[in-house]
């Protein structure tokens, strides 16, 4: 007799038969799944845990929850240069909620859909609430987004803005207060994080390294210096700082988000001054939002400067819930 | 600054880097782990969480609980009939206790050399104590032991013994006593069960259908009777008893334990007649240990018969911890 939670497999096992996918030879329901690589492409291979209470509060909107879940693992192929392919879910669930289960697969069905992603297997247990999403994506040799492969004097640039993620916390915790609009906004950023995928795909063969802002600019940044062996500079007043962040005419503030907040899942990226004209003209014509924020250097550390003064860091860590 | 987990991470991070592996173009430490699949072999992947309480006790020694983890998802493999390639580890902790992660890493890095698995990437994360596993394996078009090809008069058979999962959990939670060398045994079997991948070598250009036992003979067995269409008919008084189970002389408590006990981790696969004389001949010469259970039939369900005559089953589910 098939468990609640063996029925709960079958029911994502259904939402997916519906959606026929890429290379997918064997869906969920076999011991494995088996599953047909691109010619000529390599396998890029991420997974994450969310844990309910400390990646995300416990009693949030189940759709939202399995958006953000699977945003921000794909948020982890565009930071290495990858198409997406295929993901596993394994679910662990205190009780078989009906009601939960079916939002939270509208939520991920939905995100998966989006960003042409198939649920090829999964496990699902009874214990307390987790989500551990596996991501697989296509890379072609060359093209693929490192971390080690900064130079001295390569431009260091981010995708949109940053700071929204930690200041979307602030806005679901109340420690601050936001207009409704902003918090809107912000609980979008933080819930449905883009993945910067296209963004990917326009300079994965133009960046000389790359990575997704999770743990915070400068602690995210820091690891680009380390796998490259290099140190950074930040131009702190450059930061591209949301409409959100400037209304709350508190500069400090927001500079503190944007440098050591996290959960912002925007790229990261060093260019050689050799092909910033490429990237200055996908800027121009509006196919890239970036923005240039300081640049790679020797030394191992990242260094933040404001107006070229050095610039006092309160913490460069970043504290979940 | 690296936070506990993150220092984990690192840890894990250097001993894998000093195990070179097959096909792994980029390890630990990016956004994503980069691999290359064998030329003209498909990708093979299962994922499985085990959580504390539901699947092991939380006071298990940490080097079995991470080989029994290892262990049964490198049985998803053998069911598939992939050799198995990488890994990767999502794993949820209360807290970073130095002594369990070592005590963990060890039965971990232990049983991925035994097996010649690579783990590729992670995630460490704060909270309940959980394990997910995502094995990838290569297999070959045309030799995978999927659930869907068993046909009417196929024999069906289980490799070495089955029933020792369950008889295993009655002597760890005491509602059964063994001989303290029985009881070592049983031990071994729950958490360092074989996956049984050199018979899944042998078997997958002879076998029809194949998977592995880990809710029950009879709810597995059912399982490929769903995807073939068809029913089974298991003999009972020719299922496999290892010496520790035979020693209870209670051959009631034992079938039970053979037919709807879970843990087994063996393969069951079906065989054509015709294929018959080669599976026979690779049991007549020591090469695989396997036993004719019984026969593929019409009809929908797995029945179970005693010397020709209907077993009644005590129930048919498993009931973890």
């Amino acid at each position: 007799m098939p468990s609640e939670f063996q029925l709960i497999q079958q029911f994502f096992q259904r939402e997916q038969a519906e959606q026929p996918a890429e290379g997918v030879l064997l869906g969920i329901g076999d011991d494995c799944a088996l599953l047909q690589i691109p010619a000529g492409k390599q396998l890029a291979v991420s997974v994450d845990t969310l844990v309910a209470d400390v990646h995300f509060p416990r009693d949030a909107d189940p759709e939202l929850i399995a958006e953000r879940a699977l945003r921000t693992n794909l948020s982890d192929l565009a930071a290495m240069g990858a198409d997406p392919l295929w993901f596993t879910l394994a679910l662990t669930l205190p009780e078989a909620n009906e009601d939960w289960l079916r939002s939270f697969s509208r939520g991920l069905f939905k995100c998966a859909r989006a960003y042409g992603i198939a649920l090829v297997g999964g496990d699902t247990t009874s214990g307390p609430l987790s989500i551990t999403i596996q991501v697989m994506g296509a890379t072609q040799p060359q093209h693929t987004l490192r971390r080690d492969g900064a130079n001295i004097g390569d431009f260091v640039l981010v995708t949109n803005f940053v700071g929204d993620g930690a200041a979307a916390l602030a806005a679901i915790q109340n420690t601050q207060q936001f207009t409704d609009e902003h918090t809107d906004y912000l609980q979008q950023r933080f819930y449905r994080p883009t993945p910067r995928l296209a963004e990917s795909a326009l300079i994965r063969e133009l960046a000389s390294s790359a990575l997704d802002i999770s743990d915070g600019l400068v602690a995210d940044l820091q690891h680009i210096c380390d796998a490259s062996d290099l140190g950074a500079v930040i131009d702190v007043e450059n930061l591209p700082l949301s409409p959100a962040l400037k209304s709350l005419n508190n500069d400090a503030q927001a500079y503190q988000w944007a440098l050591s907040g996290g959960d912002d899942y925007e790229l990261c990226f060093t260019v050689q001054p050799e092909k910033m004209a490429d990237i200055a003209m996908l800027i121009a014509q509006g196919e890239l939002q970036a923005t240039v924020i300081g640049e790679m250097i020797a030394g191992g550390k990242v260094i933040c400067e404001y107006e070229g003064e050095p610039f006092k860091l309160a913490k460069t860590g970043y504290q979940h819930f």
